[in-house]
């Protein structure tokens, strides 16, 4: 059983390492070597990768190191070993989504994200497991903190990956939690952007009206650099980046925070909620107004569209799924897993009519969260609904599906614990202002860790 | 040099069939005999096709065949031969995008535009030649009215293989122009629809946040026939699909329509304005009213916004574009054209300060656009500047413009003539409301041809 405990842990932080790369003490190469000799140490229990291409690193990573040496950088993230959920293409590595029908698939080119971070300089590593097709059937990964635990999905790899200090930064993609769950599972912390502020095509078409690339991280600096800089070479088609600067934004203190329930306290175990409850009053001790659905007519109507959307974002699933899953189910059922079959199956009867008003109940949940911009800060729950399970399990998705469909950054914050493992911290924003919300996220560390403003 | 008559020609219908295919005097095999035997002839010449898979076809329009003998057809697109743009991946022929870079490239499944025809009994007959990656190099496809001609681009071969009567359908993908200027050129009928109303994932991932899937076709039943029932199969993700049924809306007369010059005005010679002038004539004199700029102020400024649009498209086509061509650029930049490697060049400095900007722009250009709804039926304007130019030119962008950004509805009608080719009438509607652009394109054709309402 392990003993996590948020205010001892240090995860790998690649910003630390920047001064030491710029004076020579250190080098992309030797960072690199650090992370490969703790992936043979735990990856043998831990499977977090699907494919690692050392070699491929280790050129990547000696070409920043002289870049790094001649004062010529590409980029913030120049030299940053990264892993990459198995959801995108990669020309130097197998993309398979964790199914039967990809296990062979070889692209001849990169998706968008994995060909951006090689532009910026970035040491794609390897490939992380991922459920199948992103919410089916779950890979071999273990939960880092706990091997006889689930690390959480569909970005199971990219959370184990991160948990266990094998990388400082893996890419993860979220339709209802994939991101935001395994990384409050394994302790790390993440960002689900703003809809659309990352590139995710190339790879599997996932829902994309609701899903978003997110990143996992080992610190709230390297979180925000590799955001930055990934936004910045271009999102979704149709949305903008975000905006800022690549450094950490500076720690602000909220004013006032809105404490959501969601469809998700009812399936939180007590002792989950009352280490929410603890980390509730800490803030408000340190003087910010927490406010929550007794206090508030308008955040009662807004709990209440939170419960109503787990109906909708299914529908929309489901829905969104129809091409390719029926074609995958009409061609080859047997390789489907019994999630994945079961969807392809339902959208078959998936009806336009229905879709269409779930849009429409989409555009109205959008305006109700976002007539609480200038009467709060931001908004704060949680992440999961206990500790990561034993077993392979992984998770509930409850918490993680309002900031999908409704399109607000949101961050997991590694503050708690519980069962002495990681529990996370779940912080939204407003569309547009994943800056100002890092901001939030940035202060509440040390208000929860160390308490401090 | 040709004496195309608009009055006169008939190009393939699909729906004719249908009472025949009942009753057993046709069958959609002897259907696609007669296709084969019509590309057999012209195909030599008009070179409309980069890949042909007739072997599917027959197979395909047998199973059709027998179905309409057990009256148990799958979709209102049973047995109809379709040809599909070579952007969309096809189980049974290589996708090339007229690109050096996939000329081998075979894909082991189906974008969802093929899948969702083949599972409504749809005949796929081959894939039609584009421009390299649907802006680039043009193919070799000539225009089948002039073979000394153009056929207008990208979606060349789409409208070449309808307007030689090869296809009674045929798919194509527009941005700027792609689908209603070929349509226009090669005198078919063609639907660019409501953005997002047809799924276009599985293929090159053109400037999604404005490229469309349309329909070309030989007759306005077919198109909405085709139209409506690739819609009801889901449409791009977070998009609601065409309402309506798979027949033909009734034809409507409309009160009102505007009559736009947009940007294309300037550009477009003598005796093309002048045809336009006299089909506006000529439906004023029906009693349908048809206000200009010179009328209302508010038209003068949609019509400022239209020539604006230009420089807007231009910079979130080069932006939407940095993956995937910078990619293709940095490893083979010998293998682009032109139009293609200067595109990925300056994608490398587009700037997403500019472009979130440019988003801004788009959302009040849709609702300058939409503030017409209620005051008007439609709109009119061309689709070309001229008849189809002699040699290669793709032709000019300008008329397809703003139906893309903007994403409204629009159709070309090819109810006109200039020196002896295809002249196009493009009619634009409101967002979401394609069935009533039809049924007002359905009007125009009896009072424009046959002078009936």
């Amino acid at each position: 059983m392990s003993s996590y405990d948020p205010s001892a842990v240090e995860l790998l932080s690649f910003a630390k390492s920047l001064p030491d790369f710029l004076d020579g003490r250190d080098t992309p190469r030797a960072y690199l070597e650090r992370c490969i000799e703790t992936i043979e140490t735990r990856e043998p229990k831990v499977q977090a990768f699907s494919a690692l291409n050392l070699h491929g690193a280790r050129a990547a990573a000696d070409a920043a190191t002289d870049r790094y040496k001649a004062g010529q950088t590409l980029s913030p993230v120049d030299g940053m070993p990264v892993a990459i959920k198995d959801v995108f293409d990669t020309e130097d590595m197998r993309t398979t989504f964790n199914s039967d029908l990809f296990r062979d698939n070889q692209t001849a080119w990169d998706g968008a994200c994995p060909y951006f971070f090689r532009r910026g300089g970035g040491v794609i590593i390897g490939k992380t497991v991922t459920t199948e097709f992103a919410f089916g059937t779950p890979g071999p990964t273990r939960n880092p903190w706990d091997t006889k635990r689930t690390p959480g999905g569909s970005s199971s790899g990219s959370g184990a990956a991160v948990g266990a200090s094998m990388v400082p930064v893996a890419i993860g993609t979220q339709v209802r939690g994939s991101v935001l769950r395994p990384a409050a599972f394994n302790g790390t912390y993440a960002l689900k952007p703003s809809k659309g502020a990352f590139n995710l095509l190339g790879g599997f078409p996932s829902a994309l009206s609701m899903a978003c690339i997110g990143l996992l991280s080992g610190t709230i600096s390297d979180m925000w650099r590799t955001a930055w800089w990934l936004s910045q070479q271009g999102g979704e088609p149709g949305y903008p980046s975000i905006t800022g600067k690549p450094d950490l934004p500076k720690s602000r203190k909220p004013k006032c925070l809105i404490r959501l329930d969601t469809a998700g306290w009812a399936e939180t175990d007590e002792v989950t909620r009352a280490e929410f409850d603890r980390v509730c009053s800490l803030l408000a001790v340190r003087g910010v107004e927490i406010v929550s659905r007794s206090d508030d007519p308008d955040i009662q109507a807004l709990e209440s569209m939170l419960v109503e959307l787990r109906n909708v974002i299914d529908f929309m699933l489901t829905y969104e799924g129809r091409w390719p899953l029926m074609m995958y189910a009409d061609r080859s059922p047997e390789s489907l897993g019994d999630r994945v079959a079961g969807r392809a199956h339902d959208a078959a009867e998936a009806d336009p009519t229905r879709y269409a008003e779930c849009l429409i109940w989409a555009e109205k949940a959008r305006a109700q969260w976002d007539s609480f911009r200038g009467r709060a800060d931001g908004f704060l729950t949680l992440n999961q609904t206990g500790a990561a399970p034993a077993g392979m399990p992984v998770g509930n998705t409850v918490y993680g599906e309002a900031s999908s469909l409704i399109g607000m950054p949101a961050l997991n914050l590694p503050l708690m614990a519980v069962e002495g493992m990681p529990l996370g911290l779940q912080m939204l924003g407003f569309y547009g202002d994943d800056e100002a919300l890092t901001a939030l996220g940035h202060w509440a560390i040390h208000a929860v860790l160390r308490g401090e403003d």
